[in-house]
């Protein structure tokens, strides 16, 4: 019973304010499996790269228990490019340059060996692509966590919302939330999405947390306060990468369960933005994924008993 | 062992996207005050007013627990107002009217009996005033809980910093912790204020909760998602009063109490938004506010438990 991930894998380019990378490896697949990789040990990736993609990426994720047989290496064409700069309070970006490359021609196979999987993330990708995936799936999946963004919004409104309807969890953030609704207030907002078909709904606040959002009831998930936010990018991914990761491993998709998973999708996505790009993210120690979960807790704990 | 609030008692003209009132009753130790009240039965104000303020209110401060010794009418003299607009958002306004009246001479004159408190909240006012009452206590007050806001940061920035440097406990925006510091992160800006004097440092981020520092510690405590905020004047006041009267009540100034005092601050501020002025924190039963403690409760609990 293994968890399924598709989405894209990358290359990034990334100024903030703190820096800039050259081409480096990224995706919200990439972001999501490897996130997921803490938690759960047999997962299956669905992507689609250039010939210019780096072998020994394909043997890391293969070490992290990501099976890459539903990886496409497209030869004679290029990896998807994304290039972008973000403002002086990091919760805004311009997209200097987008080279869709492989990710144009896109047809998301799932090998035969790959139908067995009862938890299926869609990261951020054409609704159209993630409605195909649901559709190849022999058994629909247990949970079907979906992501997207903004941009989907105004270019392909009808496949998003035919998709949203189909998922188990949608996660977006608290500005997507009122585009896609149209309303401030992220109570009324999540009132909204919530009858377009989720059961579930997560809004990212970036530094300022997360809501999990089911029928009447709420959960806030803060985020850590960080000495220095470096690169927010793959943040919403890696949290997404988390949360589905803790959920597959103990495949329990009870709220109780989904708040956890809340918390350790967070705890991921606090690492995520201290180094730039994958960095911090490919580089943790159980240990400390533990501790930092560990940090949540103190956080937001107290002790109110009343009558 | 009772509890003083200084502050204004005002009159406010507001306007928001959901509407406008009429000169209603403000002021920073109203709200506190009223707050406070909740929790606390006897509390002590100190403030001025002009003749033009109504004795019922005077007598609902009484009523409520809040003597009035401490507050001088002058008569001839007119109430401190102030009016404001605030943006779509509600997280900043426009200062639309500022008429001291009362207050450009305001000498806080603290009657004998008062001289007998533990706590001292130090609502929004000029700093050199906040100064000239910590001055005035013969026994220092086992906790002194300052409010301030960017306005004196722009003013009077030595006075400030000299009062800072007398208090326990601090509360700002993030706005304002960033303005005082030069600090775009609030860790860093913490770090700072801590070493000016306070303890304790309070920053509030409005409708993104509220994050308590001390020593290498931090706390956060979540807004309440509301379905709309209809005026948010007074809310960072009415979270102060809840803080000190829940910290007076049980006269318990830990960490873990103080982290329990931010929620019932929290929670009182989350009443207040909801509707124009006063209206709704002056209204309220004892099973509301317990209520709405527990959903505080609810919001943010998880059960992580690791070896």
């Amino acid at each position: 019973m293994s968890l399924l991930v598709i989405g894209t894998v990358a290359f990034d380019a990334i100024e903030t304010p703190f820096g800039k990378t050259d081409k480096i490896i990224g995706g919200a697949a990439t972001y999501a499996s490897i996130s997921a990789s803490y938690f759960k040990k047999d997962i299956n990736l669905v992507s689609v790269v250039g010939e210019d993609f780096p072998s020994e990426m394909i043997k890391t994720f293969e070490e992290k228990g990501i099976h890459t047989d539903g990886l496409q290496i497209k030869k004679g064409e290029k990896t998807f490019f994304w290039s972008g700069k973000y403002h002086e309070d990091m919760n805004s970006r311009d997209t200097i340059d987008t080279q869709l490359n492989v990710l144009s021609t896109f047809d998301p196979i799932i090998p035969e060996a790959f139908q067995d999987c009862e938890f299926l993330m869609l990261g951020n990708l054409m609704p159209s692509i993630q409605m195909m995936v649901i559709n190849r799936m022999k058994t629909r999946p247990k949970l079907i966590v979906m992501d997207t963004m903004n941009f989907w919004m105004e270019i392909a409104m009808d496949d998003l919302l035919k998709t949203i309807s189909m998922v188990d969890v949608l996660t977006i953030n608290d500005a997507e939330a009122r585009q896609l609704t149209g309303d401030y207030s992220l109570v009324k907002a999540a009132r909204k999405i919530l009858k377009m078909g989720p059961k579930y709904l997560i809004i990212k606040k970036g530094e300022h947390g997360a809501l999990l959002f089911h029928e009447d009831q709420v959960f806030f998930a803060p985020a850590l306060p960080l000495e220095d936010v470096f690169d927010p990018t793959g943040a919403g991914d890696t949290f997404a990468g988390g949360f589905i990761g803790y959920l597959s491993s103990v495949r329990d998709i009870s709220f109780e369960s989904m708040k956890r998973g809340v918390i350790y999708g967070s705890a991921m996505a606090s690492f995520c933005v201290e180094k730039f790009g994958l960095e911090r993210v490919m580089n943790l120690t159980d240990k400390e994924v533990e501790e930092r979960v560990l940090e949540f807790v103190d956080l937001v704990q107290f002790d109110i008993t009343l009558e």
